[in-house]
């Protein structure tokens, strides 16, 4: 097996999953496929939808017979004739539905293993949300004994370990972290379909929460029966990887279509608002007449269109950064959503979420209401304008009230009028207090805010002003007898240089801009927009700056002078020994060879990358988390860029 | 020409549209046909997507020799090949982007009639948002001046007249006032492009509003150059009923793709997030294979599919009732549209949109955030409570705090805990105060509220608490000794009596209780359901209280009541002489007879029919608005359920 992140957003990835039957591509879809009744085959699934991943139940095979002999003789591959990856399960959610379902723990297992499936499930113990937490608790000790004998067991087969835990958070972690110990491949967050089923999402939220917290984040994680694509997208944000489905075929069957709002009954519509190929083939009156079978079939197709279509819009999303964005559109399908999108404004799990989030994005920040003030990205800005931002100059002055929004368009006129007076800025906006040095910074300039705003929008920014104001010391300068003089007193190159400045330390910390600006400053604009490009120090090129989101690119120069001054391991990762000849060569930084990371990192940081005795070797870029350069065997934990021969 | 209402919701309609080449459903899109080079064919367009209007411009057919010549040999829909509605287009938007055109305007107008189009349009003055009120008034007035002499020419044609008038909404009022005045069969919103180009969609709306104020009800409101859906529900639901789209075509020969949530540029893309037969059919990589013209059309058919999605989308949102919900989320996939949304919260737009929405609905009102609490729904809710609700008891209690949603589920919960005492409760709600005896109506029982809300909704809230405890005159109780007192004072038929009461009031005002339930009270419930069916005084059937939304049905005799109580003119509905006949029949009321009606009444409130002497004839249902009623010439105004012989 390997698992890779290749792009990310929030705290959802896109991976490439590998399994001896080929690779896939996450977030994805297994469909369920019954042994007993496909009602669209494996074959026929890999036409349509490309499926390249499954699963089907060991249980349902196991108790037939005929299916048994056949899945043991020739493999559960040629059993439902798929050749991709299949994931089986062992029969815990029956014992759910049908209560005692007779099979032996480690019996499951190895017939798994012996069908040659390539994912199998322990029997582990289904928590209910109706249970006490002693209850819940004994089941998870069980399923924890049950994953560590069954390990035993697993040969080549990758072994599926389900979280359990109820709808106790801590029991959740517990248990995450207990399995993460052991040496199982694949975590199902499991016993979450009766909360589903009552669309209870806010304790769904806190139970996936709380189990990606004990999880090794190297592994897949798959929400275990969740089919319904209305709630694919917050799960996806929160670090799930894999769904199930076989709501497809179950709603089909009920005569339901599933669509991104909810659920409709055929028999209900009136016409099909929906454009897969089903609902744009047929009309809805054809597709009444249709015989009962028929119907269902393309209820089903239209079913799983809508699904896969879902996923790939949030591979999307995680593509281009607006992740949040479209948990926050799909969430006003739903009020229950929506709710549950509320869960992630509580601190722990604000600050949980933070560290996954990019450190800038190429893409606006897209207001969607109150929620959006509670986005990691903008809760980092808050927290780093707070800690990290200097007011060098005690002229700073709050700029008076009425012009609430920040954002490019916005931007753009306030810019008009400041540029010309070089003089220090705060805006008091939507997004927060705005000194005027960020003001290129993603996600100020590269966020799109309505003019009018919500109260409860307008309070956070008032409470992150005051908290800004106590630490910022900032003056009010109210008069314009006062921005005249302090006008005569600023040249250009004043206010570049403490643009240079603030946004170093707010990129890489206090201090980072002592470092790199201590000598004879040269700042290069572009000849074509004006904006800074690059910083020579002393005629060295220490910076340069991004057009995209107004972060610097370190130098090499710039990377050795943040090391001099800055203590280990601030902006450090620490490579083994065996990697520094291929990093000294400019080649990237596999996470296997990473022994430590600054944990203030954040993906697309940049970084230094040291030996372990911290001398300095390349200047990077991350590309994962701290606990994600330790955890994972495979893919790049930073792109070198230059370094030191 | 007809033009009737079939289904509705906001200010949406959902309409059948008759003209001379057959009948189209509404909200529709007109999907431009260039005659000089037709992407897609209008025959392909019909087969594909149903496509039975369409709209092409007679500028550029009269200015090609042969074009000309072979449109009025054969007319407009042999030289197209399509033989559903053909609109046509003038050359005002070329003039637009062209400047002066050299077109004579009654000339054009004779043109469009001699090939043949259904529909004509006016060479109206394009007002350009950039424009000063006086060049705007200039173009609105020589726009109606030309409006004027063109439909002396129209023939058989039906004439377009666009309403003009740039952002000044007091000028798009009176330019569609004074078209309306004219024998003009179908308006379009004309100038807004550049409008949409730039995404000013609050000054869109603004314009809308206008328009729709100034329009005649009963003709069709195209919003000219809307072809992106992103917009469509919005406009859907402040009245617009067509769009005409060549952003499928342009989009597509610019390489861009769109969703519902913007655009995408095709080779910014990895995947395509979509379902409809082209991103299902087609690999993105198969995609880029094709060359480049067959790509465009695929992008052009994959544009069009989505948008026709769309609309069946918000027709079955308008049938279904949750048109606002569909509003809401898509205005969280734009700030800009997020902020236009917030126009409608403006007291003239909330008192205006009230009047179009209907008295109840069989779904739920569903929460999207703080918009939801200003939707006409609630506005009403809170209007009629503050006005109508009497307080007949002053034992009301304010239940304690910490108990704020209000939907159906809370609901189920606190009527166990509430009807065992028989108390009278006002809910401190997330919707505002609910009385008990209130809380089956809708939509308080059918509304899904999520537990945590944000502050500008508390506040809200709160605000209407205190009009209606200054109204009501409300005593508060918070002592349990006193609940215990108030509960061995009364008997289950007590708490039944004030339900049917307060309703009574609620849904057709005050006094209407005091005429309904004067005498002997029989309240007759349901076996099954224990709740309250029928309402029989002195032994003769007034009213059933209809489980789906809490609200009555009257019965002939409770018409009667209602009549002799309450003055002319109120519930009512006057009807012309010549109808009297059919109605005593039990036939429904059709609009054209319909002389007058109670500006009170509210599509699908109940209602009685009376004639010009205000002698009492039936009880029916109303279909229409007051001024719709006196506007349509076709379709029901109010579907009679009895009547006196």
């Amino acid at each position: 097996m390997t698992f890779e992140i290749k792009e990310r957003d929030a705290a959802g990835r896109l991976c490439r999953f590998t399994t001896r039957h080929g690779a896939v591509i996450t977030p994805n879809l297994l469909p369920v496929i019954n042994p007993n009744k496909m009602m669209i085959t494996p074959k026929e699934m890999k036409q349509r939808f490309g499926v390249d991943i499954l699963i089907t139940n060991s249980y349902i095979i196991n108790k037939n017979p005929e299916l048994r002999k056949h899945a043991l003789m020739s493999g559960v591959h040629k059993l439902i004739d798929f050749h991709g990856t299949i994931m089986t399960d062992s029969g815990t959610f029956q014992s759910y539905i049908y209560g005692d379902i007779n099979v032996d723990p480690l019996e499951i297992v190895r017939f798994q293993r012996d069908i040659g499936s390539d994912i199998g499930t322990i029997l582990d113990i289904f928590g209910t949300p109706g249970q006490t937490k002693e209850e819940s608790q004994q089941g998870t000790t069980e399923t924890i004994r049950r994953a560590k004998e069954s390990i035993q067991e697993k040969g080549e087969m990758l072994l599926a370990c389900p979280v359990q835990g109820s709808v106790y958070p801590e029991l959740r972690e517990e248990c995450a972290r207990q399995l993460s110990s052991l040496n199982a491949d694949f975590f199902p967050i499991g016993g979450v379909v009766p909360l589903m089923e009552n669309q209870r999402y806010t304790d769904l939220v806190r139970c996936i929460l709380a189990a990606k917290r004990g999880l090794d984040p190297s592994k897949p994680v798959h929400l275990f029966g969740a089919g319904h694509p209305l709630i694919f997208s917050l799960a996806v944000a929160l670090g799930c990887d894999f769904f199930d489905s076989s709501a497809y075929a179950k709603y089909a069957q009920d005569g339901r279509m599933i669509f991104l709002w909810g659920t409709e009954k055929f028999d209900d519509l009136v016409e099909l608002p929906c454009c897969c190929p089903v609902c744009s083939t047929y009309t809805i009156s054809e597709l009444r007449q249709l015989d009962a079978k028929d119907r269902t079939l393309q209820l089903a197709l239209h079913n799983l269109y809508v699904s896969y279509a879902e996923l790939r819009t949030i591979r999307t999303a995680i593509k281009g950064g607006w992740l949040w964005e479209l948990v926050e559109q799909r969430a006003g399908a739903n009020p229950f959503l929506f709710e549950a999108l509320q869960v992630l404004r509580e601190q722990n799990h604000l600050v949980w979420l933070e560290q996954f989030e990019p450190a800038s994005k190429k893409t606006a920040l897209f207001y969607t209401g109150p929620q959006t003030m509670y986005r990691p990205t903008v809760f980092r800005y808050h927290m780093r304008l707070c800690s990290r931002f200097d007011p060098l100059f005690n002229t700073t002055m709050v700029f008076p009230e009425g012009t609430k929004p920040y954002s490019m368009f916005y931007q753009r006129q306030m810019q008009q009028i400041l540029t010309k007076k070089h003089v220090n800025f705060v805006v008091d906006s939507t997004i927060g207090p705005v000194p005027f040095e960020l003001d290129e910074m993603y996600p100020l300039a590269q966020s799109v805010f309505p003019m009018s705003i919500d109260k409860e929008t307008r309070e956070i920014t008032q409470h992150i002003m005051q908290r800004f104001l106590k630490t910022g010391k900032v003056i009010h300068w109210k008069e314009d007898m006062k921005l005249k003089q302090e006008k005569s007193k600023r040249s250009p190159f004043d206010f570049d240089l403490r643009r240079v400045s603030a946004v170093a330390d707010m990129q890489f910390g206090r201090g980072a801009s002592d470092a790199l600006l201590n000598g004879r400053i040269t700042i290069i604009k572009s000849k074509r927009t004006g904006k800074i490009r690059n910083i020579l120090c002393d005629g060295v090129h220490v910076l340069s700056m991004r057009a995209e989101d107004g972060f610097f690119t370190l130098k090499l120069e710039g990377g050795r002078r943040l090391h001099n001054r800055l203590n280990y391991p601030l902006l450090r990762v620490v490579i083994t020994n065996d990697a520094v000849p291929f990093v000294k060569e400019g080649k990237s930084v596999f996470s296997k060879f990473v022994s430590e990371c600054d944990p203030s990192l954040r993906p697309f940081d940049e970084c230094l990358v040291v030996d372990r005795d911290d001398v300095f070797l390349a200047i990077g870029r991350t590309q994962l988390t701290r606990d994600e350069m330790l955890s994972f065997r495979h893919g790049i934990a930073v792109k070198t860029r230059e370094s030191l021969k």
